[in-house]
């Protein structure tokens, strides 16, 4: 799930003034477009439909070949050209361009892949199934896990083509698509795909990088996000083998009068991760490569929060105090400034119904570890490793499952300017927010060698990533929010933008 | 699991000079009674079959009244006269009385429930069919959920009696028996059993009250254990919700930059509970009413010592230390002789395959104290609530799920002086123990106002108590080890003995 940011928290607590989807202002010029989507709405629709059908999950090791072939047969279709297959230790990537004769060519970030889906949740049918259904209040919506994340969006890009392509037209960029298989496990190897010589030359060439998506809250409000926090996935693993001390089998409780507990080592490590009232990181030296928010970012920030509302926030999580009591802005510039520590589970000895008098020879905390920049994986983890050795836990193991440097993009990058004009344009008033709390490996594109601007882009709607019930909003009732024919219609125009905008 | 005692973890690591179960020195007068034993050989077996056939599962609500039916009229078919139910707010109890017209009344516990059984991890046959079955080494055993924990042995001392009314006899002493059905759950209402007035009253005339049970490690050693540990097994809970810190429900990781972690929360009260090294407990006045052990009680343990094989104990646990590098002897004596704090098993957010990246809103530590004299359960529950209140740990919860105080029985009492008499006759020489680790309900006897002797009493074997494939040896081909006859003839003799032994 690339798009987390601000707006997932501030879903419904916003008050900007919001501007009706019927003031999209088209251009004239792309008229006959416009039209061309209008006439294949349903074909459209169908292709999110068929692209549903196919389950791809890299995590259960499900429909990986199926995926990848139904992935390059839908960028062929509409119009990419030297469609390639770009193997790597796990599931393959894909690489294609577009020749459009364009002066600018465009990078495009595309995934295959979806998360798990246990279809006995879902209450609104079969997650493979793509059932359209009338949601109240908002309109007709495609079912299904990929809906959103990122099926949908995705589709509704390659139907943007398929409409410029069917007027007679052709795009006004030309463009570079990656597409990885294992977005939702962490993209351990798309690195790979981006550093095949192909790939790297043809994104050099680009003016910036975007994945589809569907960027309107709930509300109708759409923001413009600068970047990523970066993350560090990890199994912390106390062992009474490892350890030598306490048991190698689950035994007898009486036998802790008698031998060392895993369990208390790992919650004793864990201790010494954080400050002593649990905020703040206290790992040696986790700081030293933090970069404060810079006075344009906190500007940022202090936007967000004049247009928020903080009991709502509050009420939402059910709490009634930010950390340390902080007010809502510092808690604000917290979320896309500071990193974190964080224990996601924490599984040891017996889980079950009431108690069972066991010595549980191993316990392991589910970590995840937020980034900023100038923050790296590997020099994170190096960190954390020192940090527990230097205290006597080097028989505690970290094992990373995952994990992403932070990315950043310029505000005055053509990219993000671009997409403000678009989403102007569209009626909506776009805020600028600094870094998002989520991850995505955006880093492989915004670092060395390439530096290249990156980010989402996409009117239009859709929730449940991750969740039962995910869907994608394809006929809207809602005044707020742009069904899938506006959504294509806000990339025709994008890509306009991208074209016109100065440099 | 009431029996759990030095000679579990010792199993296999005893090298006492044992003696041949074929040099058991029956007594003349009694051989018209060991002869009916072996003529009901197939009837006794028969009857911990039926027994078996009934689960009474408290945990799960299962059998109950079917349960206690049964436990009735097998002690009223046994010859217990007056056999009663025993309303309380859980399962009901049992009291019965066998009045033989003795000088000496002997109290007996019985438990008519078990522990629950997955029936899909039983290799060797459903845990309800109390199948037969041929094991290597050892001889014929009745498979089943309860064979040894506890209606094999204490259905042995029901044969007992039906072969001395067959031989035309009396026992030798009155019995009290007193029966609950919930001490698998940690018999939160037998309490209610005992203090029944007309169970009180009959109590109270009683020399000591015991448990049958199957005293014989797989060596063939057998101890005489003088008392239990308390326990307390609580939960230790940490929740947004009640904290009005952490969220109230599971959100995005990535808002631990602004909220708090309630798991980080229950990693630090956790961490005051414990010494820095993660040994000994940490609670505030913990050991105020901590009472060392006795020279007496220490010379029982360097004996049991002596006898040990340290390596091999080290070695069934997979451990190259006992806590804080201490020798064998010191371990031994924190055995029975020290408190603990132990995590049985540690819960929150996310516990499945992988990561998630979630801020759980809430973390559960299963826990149990043990206890040794003169700690009581109310007593440390206040210390602990007062620990964590004083620390800012006051919304985290503890929730007990059951407790017992300590119990001890002095070395002298007539009740024990006989148990060894029994076994030495028998051709076993029994250590003496001055504490087992586990824990069973005895503090109800052997504290004010009755102060009984109790213990546990009968030779024979079985294992997997709490585990699959319990089992209970009926018919020995090992020489170390008795089969249920013998074991029957043991009962016997216990009760000469007690009747005779000078008091």
């Amino acid at each position: 799930m690339p798009n987390f940011s601000r707006r997932t928290f501030l879903a419904g607590a916003a008050s900007l003034a919001l501007a009706s989807r019927r003031s999209f202002a088209a251009r004239s010029d792309l008229e006959p477009i416009y039209a061309e989507i209008k006439k294949r709405h349903q074909e459209a629709i169908e292709r999110i439909q068929r692209w549903i059908h196919q389950p791809t999950i890299a995590a259960e090791n499900v429909g990986g070949e199926e995926g990848v072939k139904l992935a390059m047969d839908l960028f062929g279709e509409a119009g990419f050209t030297n469609v390639t297959r770009i193997p790597t230790d796990g599931k393959p990537g894909i690489f294609a361009v577009y020749d459009a004769g364009a002066p600018r060519t465009v990078g495009l970030y595309f995934m295959y892949d979806v998360k798990q889906a246990d279809a006995s949740e879902w209450k609104l049918g079969d997650p493979w199934k793509a059932s359209i259904v009338q949601k109240p209040g908002m309109g007709k919506c495609i079912i299904g896990r990929g809906a959103v994340n990122q099926k949908g969006p995705e589709a509704a890009f390659l139907a943007a083509l398929h409409a410029i392509r069917g007027a007679g037209k052709k795009p006004p960029v030309n463009f570079v698509l990656v597409a990885e298989g294992e977005e939702e496990i962490g993209s351990p190897h798309f690195p790979q795909v981006v550093r095949a010589p192909q790939v790297m030359q043809a994104l050099g060439k680009c003016m910036g990088i975007f994945m589809p998506s569907a960027g309107q809250a709930i509300d109708g409000t759409t923001d413009v996000t600068l970047g990523a926090k970066g993350v560090i996935e990890a199994q912390i693993i106390s062992s009474g083998e490892k350890w030598g001390r306490g048991p190698s089998k689950d035994v007898h409780s009486s036998l802790r009068a008698m031998l060392d507990s895993p369990a208390f080592h790992l919650v004793q490590a864990l201790g010494t991760l954080v400050t002593p009232d649990g905020v703040d990181p206290a790992i040696d030296g986790w700081f030293e490569r933090v970069k404060p928010l810079s006075a344009a970012e906190k500007k940022m920030v202090a936007d967000v929060v004049a247009h928020g509302n903080e009991q709502q926030m509050k009420d939402q999580f059910g709490v009634k105090h930010w950390e340390r009591d902080v007010p809502f802005e510092q808690a604000m510039e917290r979320l896309c400034g500071w990193p974190t520590v964080n224990i996601e589970g924490l599984v040891g000895g017996y889980t079950g119904q009431g108690g069972k008098t066991v010595l549980p020879h191993q316990a392991v905390a589910k970590m995840d570890f937020r980034l900023v920049p100038d923050m790296t994986v590997d020099d994170c983890l190096h960190k954390l490793r020192a940090h527990l050795d230097k205290r006597g836990f080097n028989d505690v193991e970290v094992v990373m499952t995952g994990g992403y440097d932070p990315n950043t993009t310029a505000p005055d990058a053509a990219l993000i300017r671009a997409q403000e004009q678009t989403y102007r344009r569209a009626g909506q008033n776009p805020l600028l927010w600094p870094r998002g709390g989520g991850s995505w490996p955006g880093y492989v594109f915004t670092d060395a060698p390439l530096k290249l601007a990156a980010g989402h882009f996409g009117l239009g709607h859709g929730s449940g990533a991750h969740a039962p019930d995910e869907y994608f909003l394809v006929e809207s009732e809602n005044p707020k929010l742009f069904g899938l024919d506006d959504m294509v219609k806000s990339f025709v125009d994008y890509l306009h933008d991208l074209a016109a905008i100065r440099s």
